[in-house]
Parts: structure tokens; sequence; C-alpha cells
């Protein structure tokens, strides 16, 4: 694995790298971590890459791994830039023939996502984004449950993300992170639906099988002096019915990273919390509501296959992220020895980055028009 | 207490007698508790009451109790009807000089609740909506943080309220009490909304302390063969540039009586669920999470004086229902006193019922039009 | 009914009020409400009681009670006075005639219980002890559930009942409650044993059908210049080979009335905290655990007869208590109609007294003695 | 680091390895993971182990690493074979002058793991036993609290390991897992108390800071067949007067991995359950209680020095056994390089070990005592 961006400092370079590392299958091996170039060696040292595989630039990176033999080159590229910095070095690793991983929004606007997903159907190449909630193993469990009929036809699907650290304009702060999340020039044209609406609108037709066909959305600016929305909500109509909300809030103040999943079909109901990651509840009529667990023997195959303790010793973020990179590089190994994934394989692909940019595109549109419902379009 | 409505088998008149009976306050001494005259005198029977207060219609019942020597008479009725037979026993009770106490949702229509308030200004009578919900001592405890600026400007509510009884037709399933609350005749224009949605649009506004100004609405009747709508998503403003959700459905199958809220201000957020009502969360950014509880000496008045046990002894529904008519009992009695109510009675009256009315109209008038959002017409 | 002690500023005897009023069945028409005549009257005035039914001591009201016409006489004593004001009474009252109902604990010594349960046997009469946490309905449907094998041959029992409101000498400053309870004189030998310890040994045993054969006690006076006891463990061995742990303490700063339960049997566990009660939580090996609730339809016919009211509409310590008061009324009417009672009919008794009584004195002998199990003598 | 132990199908092997891969300072560089030859060269190269390093026996894997240059040399060695084969090859590394890391129980009796201390005290080498529980951040937030006073002086501590994975007597079904576990000969005098008990008796001591003075233990063996107990209780003596419960069980059918600890001071309490561990709850008279958080900015040094992720991305398990060896390895480097540790390292070491043999000798010593207390020898 090769990294462009995530040098010191940066969060989410960081948790890509011990999600990468966690299952031994995956070695960082060269990097061109900053634009900066004594940031970019001085990171690059901190993590014990060899001198002459920290880069300055991802273009050299991509040309002078190139120039190796294929069996010292990376294998794939890591891209966890801010958002504004995805498309061009992604579209650059697939020209020179890389696999890619990119940091979720998989770019900023939907027509360069188009592009991406273009180049990988031509190159044949594998793009992983990284949705990382879709690695939990119980919101893997959930979207079995729901393929197998078990909660029945889906009726409502209630997905809300709120946060609270943008309470303040902590972009003016001397927040890093808020800085570039708040500005369009770096962030695309929604706040809040680009960095944390995507991951609600990504884990709900994840978990459902079904895609959003029209919204209404309204998008706030709450906090003054911030140049991005970062608060809104959308109302959902889905294939075959079903229907429901999707909120999005960076401030909420005194939340965390409250991810939150309520499903309802004809005949039953199911509940997930990322920040208790490890339990679904089902609900029932007529009967007592089921405590799911992870690590428990009763699970589905996709949901046993990406724990890696026994029920009770709790899995997190972390763990959800490293099953994104481990999926992944079993496809990968796959691809490369020419033999058939294991079948409970699945990772976000290009086509979920599509949905991503779409999702955001159309609430822009929806929260600029009178109109209370309008089709989504992609 | 007189009772209209009530009789046997019915739900709610069981559980006003409850609450009514619960501090010692208020007797029952009379009835016209069925229209059918059999089961109101067996109903009567029953309880208990005198043979020659048991009336067959709720005219009679008035005429005769106006007739009693001021003393015996009863000090005010309270009406258990279906939605649809509340406005004019409740009408008539004011034309005869009583004091009313109503179940919720007020009237069928605006209009009605309209008329209501005129002559409850004429008259100088008290009238009672008993929206339970703010009841409970967690639900003051939190209109009362609020008011004190404890969690600063309000900017968002959240209010969701799901149950999952009517999942099923179970209106042709001999259930009676669906069989009237989906019937557009009975319950009126709207069947969720009408039922359990006023219910959540009154606790956001009696906690927050803000009205609603604007909304947009979408209702569905997901069950196929129902009358009315079961299930509805609403967008939300409020004054001073909150903005929020509501979430009323009666098909997410699996859910009891799911009603919770979640109200976020610039300081600070909470959040509150009925079903363990006696817990209330303040969350801060910036320092650890508070578990306030019901029973607590470091409440507000008005949250303890509507406890009975210290913390730990658990109070629920029926205690919160029991608070609307002490509350209620409070200011009547100070009222015949001409004394003045303690400064924490507190109980919803027919301003409650006119904006509850006013939210059925408006949430169904928005959902027929392609607007996105409307004003809330009152 | 009629009751003894109980005046103004009294907590339990409004407690046992407001429950045996609960369900229109039970009246209190006479009392005996303090030792102190002015208060007595007081209290009686303030409940509205006759005044010639507002009696200043009570062997006057058992003598006059005793010469009214049986339909107008009371039909049973409610004794509400500190523990070591129980035994008298009750006598007193069953030499009369008179059915009792008794807060815990029954007496001051299992001498005293004895006693009772002799006159009781002898008598005929009816004598009921309010172990409030029995009559919460998933209590009783733990014990159905057991009864019928759900779990399994019982093989642990672990019971904690954990306050912190004695955690600093509050019978110092002022707290009544406190000053008799840890009163030798008017507690009894122990402190904590005797206020929520035989809560937690009747819950243990009252669920699991299986009485204590051994125990193995620790007492502690963890507050300095207390005069009882305030903290207590004690290792427990049942008939049938299944053993367990009690923790009672008074001192553990910061909990408010935590009494919660884990029983496991070789095919499953439960879990009840009396903070929930709506909830009962199943565990079982190899599938997922279950959420049972009060006021659900698939509950035992126990549970179901002691709900008020349906799922999601919380019930608390109150309807706890009235349903003791509700079981004994439906049994004193079976047997003064001379009827069956209901099946599911139950309530503590005598011999749950004299049991609660030789717990306290066995877990006071067991801390006096250096051996290690000693056997629980009754 | 080289590895004794954790072939292939060893499932605390594989944790280890996970753990000290987490943070990019430990790599694993040989290995003698088997006493099958096959299994261990089979078990190397699934690794990816050079075949070099690929050792058949320990005492090869040290000698032959002993004669490598230091810089290629391992710098410590990990053990993680069951109980019984802890004490040789700790003792042959130390010999060899390796530093140790060592699953728990350090040894199978006291006098072994009093030898190592020796050992290690005459060589100066590092020995880091791996208590895993005391890695996580809420933890050692807990130990900082109850060090600086904030919950006062400890009064009560109890602590709660139950497990319901040997309800049945699986190790007679296969379960290679079981089998040691409840052989004597491989497992030690105690079942339940040296797979368990000494977790729960590490992380009371831990947090507390408290050393365990007395014990009154019971064990017993429940199910049927089994050689060695799977279930105890024991009431506890602290220094300075604190005292509390014990309770270990492995037959507790529905439970996973549910190590709880509540402890209580003068001002306060706090209770922490494994199976959520990212939440720290301290309980407050007179005040709410308040949630404290992993990755929150107001914990303690030592706490946020062992976070990953903010607050919200829960992390677990894995990264709590993770900060074992991250502390190890910094201390390791430290000393390496003659620096000073930061001052919030913190690791289980063999003091820790000698500790957790003396509470299973104890144990079992008072298990089989008539008296009641006996002291805590070491």
């Amino acid at each position: 694995m090769g990294m462009i961006g995530g040098g010191k400092d940066a969060f989410i370079g960081a948790i890509h790298r011990i999600a990468a590392n966690s299952d031994g299958m995956i070695e960082l091996v060269c990097g061109a971590l900053n634009t900066n170039k004594d940031v970019a060696i001085e990171s690059g040292r901190a993590l014990f890459l060899p001198e002459n595989r920290i880069y300055p630039t991802y273009q050299e990176m991509l040309e002078k791994e190139y120039n190796l033999p294929p069996e010292q080159r990376m294998d794939f590229v890591t891209i966890v830039t801010p958002n504004f910095a995805h498309f061009e070095p992604a579209m650059a690793c697939l020209e020179k023939g890389f696999n890619v991983v990119i940091e979720k929004p998989i770019t900023v606007t939907l027509d360069e996502a188009n592009q991406l997903k273009k180049k990988v159907d031509a190159t044949g190449l594998l793009l992983c984004l990284t949705h990382t909630y879709s690695g939990y193993p119980m919101v893997k469990e959930a979207k079995q449950l729901i393929k197998n009929g078990v909660i029945g036809k889906i009726r409502k699907i209630y997905v809300e993300y709120k946060q609270g650290w943008l309470s303040t304009l902590s972009e003016r702060e001397g927040n890093a992170q808020a800085a570039w999340r708040t500005d369009p020039k770096k962030a695309g044209k929604s706040g809040v639906m680009g960095d944390i609406g995507t991951h609600a609108a990504h884990l709900a037709e994840y978990i459902s099988g079904l895609h959003i066909t029209h919204l209404c959305a309204q998008l706030n600016t709450i906090v003054q002096g911030r140049a991005l929305d970062d608060d809104g909500s959308v109302l959902l109509k889905f294939e075959n019915d079903a229907s429901g909300v999707l909120i999005a809030t960076q401030v909420a103040a005194g939340e965390e990273n409250n991810l939150t999943i309520n499903i309802y079909g004809d005949k039953g109901g199911m509940e997930w919390h990322q920040q208790e990651p490890n339990t679904l509840l089902l609900k029932w009529p007529g009967k007592p509501a089921e405590i799911l667990r992870a690590g428990s023997a009763y699970l589905s195959e996709a949901a046993k296959n990406n724990c890696r303790t026994p029920g009770g010793h709790p899995e997190g973020y972390l763990e959800a992220f490293a099953n994104i990179y481990k999926n992944f590089a079993l496809a990968l190994s796959a691809k490369i020895n020419n033999e058939q994934s294991p079948c409970w394989i699945d990772y976000p692909t290009v086509e979920d980055g599509i949905r991503g940019m779409a999702f955001i595109e159309n609430v822009v549109r929806s929260n600029e028009s009178t109109e209370k419902f309008i089709d989504f379009i992609i």
C-alpha cells in the first residue's frame, strides 16, 4: 500500500494505517504524505518508510512505483487527502494501473465520480471507498436479515447522524479539521451532507438494499459566520414504496458521533447504534425483542467473517474500518491470483461513491427548490 | 367529577379514573358512561356510583347535576369519548357552567376548538386537555431548564412517536380501539397525527416554549385497506430560528409507545424517552453528560411537585396522567376558594387544544400541497 | 381499611394510601395515625376522615370499629408504624378479628413473627406483608418462567440492593427516616438487613421458588457514629444445590434504590432491575437474548393481571405496591364472599414475614461467627 | 517480538499478534509457535515469518536469537501457551537476557511467580503480564479519579465476571479452549479463578489502588463431570477498611464476557462495564450522575494517551490489549534508549502476576477452610 496524504497531524490518515495494518495482510510501503515536502519526509520517517519511498509528490510516487518490478511495487494506493484532492490523484492512480482506496466522499462533484467510474470500468481496476460504517459486523448482519426477508417488506427507514463538534465556529478557533470541512472549495457543495450525510445515506441504502428515489431536503447554516451548511433534514422516498427520514447535523451540542438507524418492515423492526456497535436490536410484534450480538455463532457468514473476537469482547470503529480494508484486500488478492473471492466479500465501490455524490447534489438542489419532493437524479 | 364516556371496555376512561383518583383530591360522583343505556348503567354500577347519578345521557347528567345544590353537584366533567364526540358535550358542559377535562385531541376540527375557546373565555370556566406526556416530572424539568437558558438558545428539536400496533389491518380484526381511530368520521382528518402526532407536537412546543411557524409534511397510509393515514413525517420551523423534525408512525412493527425527544441549544442538548420517563439526559460539549432523575432533590419545584416517590422508586404513565388531574384540581380548588394557585401549577388548556387541531389541519394541508414549506395557520 | 401510623410527614403511610386506593377496591375509612393525639387528628382531617373515625390510639380504633355493625366496620387494618411498633397492634388486630396488612419487616424478632403466625393460623384471618417488589408484573413473570422450567434448573442467584442515602450520618442531620431506621431499639437487630436486605432475600426466594439453607454473612457499620450496620454481603446456599450472593448496602454513594437480580439456570439466565421495572431480560446460550416487556400479550396470566396499562406505558413502584393491595383485596373479597380466589392471586403472607425475620437473625448470627457457613435456622 | 505458542487455531495468540501490531511499534520476527514441529512450521509460514526464524522449540529460538547481532535479534518474547507452560519458557527467556510478555495467569503456582520475580529483579529485564482489561482507557480514567480522591475514601468494591461458555460440559464436546482450562494439570489449582477471577481481582486492585488483605471464598464445580471449579464467590477485605465482593462464574448461561465493577467512596461511586467499555459512570449524592466517555478532551493524560479515536468512535478489546503492548513497548524503548518513560506509562508487571497467583492460592485455601475470613498470604 502506498498512501497519498495522511502526514503527521492528519486524523483520518492514521486511522487508515491502523485499519489497513490490522490483519497482517497489508503493509504500508511508500507514501506522498503531504504537499509540503519537508512535512512529507518527516511524516514518512516517523512511519519508518524507506527513505527512497518517501515521495514529495503523488505524481513522483506513481511514476517511480510504476517503474519498480511488479513484485516490489505497491499493490494499491490509499488517498486520504481532503475531499477536493481526491479526484486527480485517483484518476492518476487508475491511469498508471494502480488499484485505489479513497476516503469518502469519493470526489467533490458527481461529474468527477462518474469520470472515475468510467475509468474503473475501462481499466478493470478495483476502487474501494471507505464508508467505514458498512464494515461493522452487525451492520452486515442487518443487511443479511433484510435480504432474507426476516423483517418483511421494508416500510420505513429512519437514519440519523448527530455530531456536536461544529456547535461553535471552531473553524476560526484553529481546528484544522473544521477549517477544510467548512470551506466550500475544499469540502464541496454541502458541509454536513458531504461529511456525514453521505455516511447516513449509504448506511440506509446498504442495509435496506433499496435506493432513494425522491427527496425533500432542508439545509441550515446554524452557526453564524460559517461558509457551508452544518445541519440538514431530508424526507426520503425509496424504491418499493418505502419511505423515511435522514437527519444529519454537526451542531447537536454534546453529541459525539451518534449515527443511528431504525428500519421497519411489515414483520418487524431493527435498531442499530454506531456508538454501541456490537448490538443489533430486532423488534417483533407479539413477541419479545431480541438482542443480537457481534461474535455470536448464530450470525450470518457475512457478519461472522467480519468479527475478530468472540462475543463480549467488544470490537469498534477501527475494526469496522479494518474490515473495509480486509474485504478489499481479499478481493484484490483473489483478483491478482485469479481466484474466486469468498462469497461474503463486500466493500463499497465507485458505484457507492456515485450515489453518495448524487445524494449531495440532489439534497442541495432540493434545498434550493420550493417544490416539496424532487426526483433523485443520478 | 362526572364522566362522559368511559364505560366498560373503554381503555382511556379507566386510565382517567385511576389518574383522577390518585391523590385523594378527586372523586367520581356520577357518569353518563355509554350511549347505550344498559351499558351505561352496568358500567356505573361496576364503579359503585349511586343509582341516581348513573345517567343514560350526558344531557340528562348536566341537567340533573345542575339542579343539585352546589355542594353536592359535581365540580367538573371529564369527557373521554372518541374524538368526534368531544365537542358537543364540552360545549354543553361549559354552557351549563361546568368546568371540563377533555381527552385529546380536543375536537375534530380547528373551528370547533376555536368555538370552545370563545366559550371558555366568555364563561371564565377551566378547560383541561389531557396531554398526558406533559405531566411527567422530567418533562417539566426539561421545560424549566430550557426556560432558564441552561442549554442556551434552541437550535434543533427532534421529536418522534413510534408505535407498531397498527402494523396490520387491526381495525378489521376486531380491535375496537383501532376501528374508530382509523375511521375519518370518528377520528378526524388525520389518523396518525390526530392520535399521536399532536402529542409529539405538544411535547415539542411545551418543552421548548417555542411555537411551530412553518412545516412540510408527508403522510402515508401504509397498511393497505386503511381509511386514514397511519404514518407521517414533518419538517418543522419554529419561532426564533429553531428547526426540527417530527416523526409519527403507528406501523413501526415491534414498537410499543416510543415517544422520544431530543432538543439541542447552543450550549447543550437534552434527551428524554417516555418509555423510561424518570431519566432526563443532559449533554454538554466538553464535559460529561449528566443523568437527571425523577425524585431528586436538585430538581426544579415544577418537577419535584409532580413527583410522588423518592429517586429510584419509578413513577410511570399513570402518575403522569394523575399529575394532569392534580394540577387541574389544584387550579380549580384555588379558583373555587378564590386563592392564588401555586406557581408551579401547569396543565394543558384550550389554547393547547387549538394548537393541536391547527397542527393536524396544517399537516394535512401541507401533505396535499406540492409546495415545500407552508405557514402554520391558526 | 383502617390505618395505624402513617400520619403527616410519614413517607410509607402515604405510599400505602395511594397504593390501596389505586384500583377503586379499597377505601380508607378510619385511622389511628399518630401516637400524638393532636397529630393524629390533624392527619385524619387532612385525609378527609370522618371526625368520629379519627382515633387517638389504635386500641380505641380496634374497640370502636369492632363495635360497629359489620357492614360499616373496616374490613382490615394496615400497620405502617416503624418496625418496633408492628407486633403489638398486629396481634391486637388479629385478636379482635381484623385482617391485617403490615409494612415489612413484619416484626422486630423472629419470635414475634412466629407468634403472629400462630395467631393467624388459629384465627383463619388474612395477613399480608407488603414486600412491594414482588408486586411488579415482570417479577411475577420471572417467577412463572422459572416455575415452568424455562431457564432450567437454577444454579446461581445474585441479588443486590444498593442505596446511598445513608452515606453520611444523616440520622444526626435531622432525617427522621434515617433516625429510626438506624436505632436498634426501633429498627431491630440489623439496620441494612432489616430495611432492605429482607426485600432482596424475599425477591430471591420469591422468584426462584427456592429457600436459603445456609449463609455466610459479613455486616459493616461504615459510617462512623452509626448505631447499626449499614452495609452487608452474604454468601448464600439454596435448596436444590443452587447458590448465590446477596449484597445490601445503604452507603453506596450516588445510588438511589438499585435493587437488581440475576438468576441463572442450566438453560438460560434472567436479569431484572427495579429502577427499570417494566423490562425482564432473558439470556440464552446460542441464541439472542430477549427483552420481555410489561403490558405485552405474551406474558403469563400472573403478570398480565398485575398490569394496568398496555406495553410502553410504563408502570412503577406505586403500581407494584397497588398490586400487593389488589391481590390481598381480591383474596379478602373472595374469602368474605366465600368464593374461590382467581388462580393468579399472590401476596406475601406471614410465612414470608417469618422467613424475613429468620433471614435477619441468621445473618446477624453468621456475622458474629467465625465459622464460614451456618445453617439457616427458622 | 518473538512468540512462544500461538500457532494456528490458538485464540489468544492471534489476539496478541493483532494487539502487538496495532501501533506500528512492534513486529513479529520469529516464533516457536507449537510444540508439534509441523504445526509450528505451518503456523510460522501462515504469518509470513522468514523460514530461518520459524523455530521448532522455544529453546532453539532463544539460543539462535541470542546469537544474532543485537540489532537483528528480537527485543522481547511473548509467551501465549496454556498456563502450565508459562513458567519454564519465561525463566529461560530471562536467563538469556530477553524481556518477556506473558499471557495471564503468570504461572501455575505462587512459588513459580516468586521465582520469576527474583529473576526479574536480578536481571533488570522487563516482564509484562497481559491483564488486558487494565488497558481500557476508561479503566485508567477510573484509576486516576480514585487516585485524585474524586470519589473520596473507598468503602466498597464490587467486581463480577460472568461468562456462560462453560455452562455445559464443553470440554467433552471438542472445545479445545475448554479442555485445557478445566484440566488441573494445565490450568492450575482453580479453573474459574485462574481463568477469570484473577482478571477481576486485578481490576479491583488496579482501579482502587488497594490490596486485598483478607478473603472468604466459596468455589463450586457446578457442571457435573468437570475436573475443576467453574464458579466462585469471594467476600473481600481491602486495605484501609474497604470491603467488597468478587463474583466469578463461567456457568452463567447466556452471558458472554460480562466483567463489571462498581466502586463506592465516601463522596461518590463509579460503574464500568467491559462490554460497553467506552463509558464510565460517576454517581454522586445530591447531584446528577455523569457519563464519562473515551476519547473526550476532559479525561486524564493516562486515559487520553490510551485512546486512538475521538469520542463516539468506539474502541474495544483489541485496542485495550494493544494498549498493554503499547505501554510496554514505550517502556522498553525508553529503557533501551536510556530515556525516561512518559509519566502515564503503566502496564502489569511481575508484581501483578504474584498477586494474581496469591489470589488463586488464597481463594483455594479459603474454600477448603471452615473459617470465615483468612489472611491474604503472599
